[in-house]
């Protein structure tokens, strides 16, 4: 006998979870269909040679990795043995991984398939990936990941409809958000008008502390990152930046009115901002100077999204990048997408209670069970009830009426249906709603007419 | 550089193909829940002393092995390394393995959750496998099972419910199959009655062979594996067992007489045969004696299912089995349960080109992009369309009209929407039909009102 475990940051999903993740899971999909989003799958495993280098030394050790098949150990030296070098033997004994993200795979896919894909191509793609992070509240091990990217084509347009699908997603999980957006251009131009184009996150960094710390503080900060009096001079404007999007806008219209890159920036946002009006767009949308997220990856729009009625981080990022699938010898394929965290997106949904109450209902309708005749006589009316549509089950044994009413309740299971000798009689059935008591005696066509 | 590839026996799935499988798992999905069953998931990786020993020593060869992280070489003695032991070393340097079904994963996760679950458990679980198999035509190194099992309940109506979905799902499939039962139990008394229990497969397998080489060679091979002619003379009724399922039952009767097991599968297969005619189970369910699949493993009901229409193997199979969970520590939960090939299924679909023709259709309609001017007034009209449900694209970019035009063709969009000077000063839009090329000048609501 042995007792058995989960594998440490993995997890189980029962009914009830598998239910609510379904629903946002769903949702997803749904809206990403309803923009013309087309879904692909990738394998689990990737070949270590399209995995390793893309998410930097930290995420090479983080992958999972598979080891070979058969005796693998029999073309290893002694000498490679002994040196017990783990990374150095890991090359020689494995060369499957397990997928990280969603993105490379992605790019090796447009790669390999690019003779059958007509560009522009809008992929979504919502699988788990794997990570060997040490495990924390709210950090997994498997996790899955929503993604939809569109790549070859430069038109924001597509922005404007991917930030269109957010606001679609939470309006349809009715969480409200404001949905954050920036543009590398515009940090490209501030670190290009003040001189010092490899200090831009410790300045997005100091930035995003005015709230809580104060300017003076902020200037001090600045000051220690070694950013000199002139460059603090210029930059605060920016760091003062306030109001609503438009007089942001202008600022930095005059602020970065010698960087061309900077004003390339602020003339994408605007255009992104002025669609998302004409639109209607009903989540706030807000210029942040301050995400700085992805930035060595993100070459146009940065995306974030927060939830405003519960304190997670962010539940929805993404950007626009410029050479997705170049390290896999596709160059000048420009792409942008956005990625939904499916578990905090669940974490949010639990807090608020805001699952809709079907949600997690299954089965519609339970039948009783009084033994062989009934059986034989509600197995048919058991198929009629799933012609319809209905989910329905039947107690599979004659157990006592107290062991299958707990079974209706512990599966939210809101009719039950009790047919016995009288009910056989008469042709008819007992309906009982679960949540009021209510017992009606009725014909199994007025049953079926309940719209259950 | 680098030339990307794929791991060799996995496959991606483009936007047709996921189309396609979405399909097949979507109905498989629903006729689930219509009988009840309730989805769980759990995690690709287990631990391996979960998996191992499970399969067989071919199966503990075939598990895909996962790399302890970090240092994994440090507690290893030098002895121990050159050894040279590729399997001695694994059990030193990984821990957890890729799951190899849904099967045993299912039985830790019923052991581990026994107090939240209330029993009967009917639970469905859609989700890929891993074998380190060689990979050969129409056999993957990752793919997919849908399971569907009932643990602790002994009732038969459990196996009866589980034919009507098989019947359910093909029927909703549009392919013909032929549904064969078996029971363990029947086989148990077959080998009683002759007094060779450990020949039993031997014996299917001959008599599976009566059509294509007759009695007397079967015979022979009988006798060639070592039964006696005593033994083949009892077994001549049975391997000459004809007619419908009733006639084989009562010849059976008599075969079996004095063994009490045997007589306990015939009356078994007798139930489910009487409540399956109640029901009037549309496909073909016949009783098989050759059915031997799983059969260390089954307990009482085998089921197999073949395609009437295409040459390939069974495309799901199952049958009960009395203990599932004894290895993790729970025993005497009984289970039974049916898994569907989705890989072999695909093939058969595609085979017989029986998928609806709106199943791989995506997008609804592409609206045309002419510039600037025409985004504006478009982007609105497009936002109501999907308010309306309608998935529907805008060209993201004013290419050429015989670009726009091919974007639409590759990716089979049925419908395409023109707007240019002349709808705009109209408020209207030219709709044309793909498949007709017939166009028409709409408003928008007329559009909307098509039901496209």
């Amino acid at each position: 006998m042995q007792k058995p475990s989960i594998v440490k940051g993995t997890r189980d999903f029962s009914p009830e979870e598998m239910a609510k993740r379904n629903y946002i899971f769903d949702t997803i999909r749904e809206v990403y269909k309803l923009f013309g989003y087309k879904q692909i799958e990738t394998p689990a495993m990737e070949s270590l040679s399209t995995l390793m280098g893309k998410y930097g030394e930290e995420g090479d050790k983080l992958l999972f990795k598979i080891l070979n098949s058969g005796d693998y150990l029999s073309g290893i030296s002694e000498d490679e043995l002994l040196a017990k070098n783990s990374n150095r033997l890991t090359t020689k004994i494995s060369e499957k991984g397990l997928r990280y993200d969603l993105t490379v795979p992605f790019a090796r896919y447009v790669v390999m398939h690019r003779n059958e894909i007509t560009f522009p191509f809008k992929r979504y793609q919502i699988q788990p990936v794997w990570r060997a992070d040490r495990p924390q509240k709210g950090r997994y091990r498997e996790f899955f990941q929503c993604d939809a990217d569109v790549v070859g084509s430069d038109s924001l347009i597509n922005e404007v409809e991917l930030i269109q699908i957010i606001e679609e997603v939470f309006k349809r999980l009715n969480i409200r958000v404001c949905i954050k957006i920036n543009n590398r251009k515009i940090l490209s131009g501030i670190a290009e008008i003040i001189g010092e184009p490899e200090k831009i996150v410790d300045i997005t960094v100091a930035i995003d502390k005015l709230d809580k710390i104060g300017l003076e503080k902020v200037n001090e900060e600045l000051q220690s990152k070694g950013i000199s009096s002139e460059a603090i001079e210029k930059l605060q404007p920016i760091i003062l930046l306030e109001g609503d999007n438009t007089s942001k806008l202008e600022t930095l219209k005059k602020s970065l009115s010698a960087s061309e890159i900077g004003l390339k920036g602020v003339e994408e946002i605007e255009f992104i901002l002025n669609k998302i009006k004409l639109l209607n767009v009903g989540a706030e949308v807000e210029l942040d100077l301050t995400l700085a997220r992805g930035l060595n990856y993100y070459t146009g729009a940065i995306i974030e999204v927060k939830a405003l009625d519960v304190q997670i981080g962010s539940i929805t990022g993404g950007g626009r990048y410029d050479n997705l699938t170049g390290i896999f010898g596709l160059p000048d394929v420009s792409g942008v997408g956005i990625s939904f965290g499916a578990d905090r997106i669940f974490d949010v949904l639990n807090q608020l209670e805001l699952y809709p109450e079907d949600s997690t209902t299954s089965t519609k309708v339970l039948f009783v069970n009084f033994g062989s005749a009934e059986e034989d006589y509600i197995l048919p009316i058991i198929a009629k009830f799933r012609q319809n549509g209905i989910a329905a089950e039947i107690y599979p044994e004659a157990a006592k009426m107290k062991k299958q009413m707990s079974y209706a309740d512990s599966n939210k299971i809101p009719y039950v249906i009790i047919v016995g000798e009288d009910e056989m009689r008469n042709q008819k059935v007992t309906l009982k709603n679960m949540h009021s008591g209510d017992q009606q005696l009725l014909s199994v066509d007025e049953c079926l007419r309940l719209d259950l």
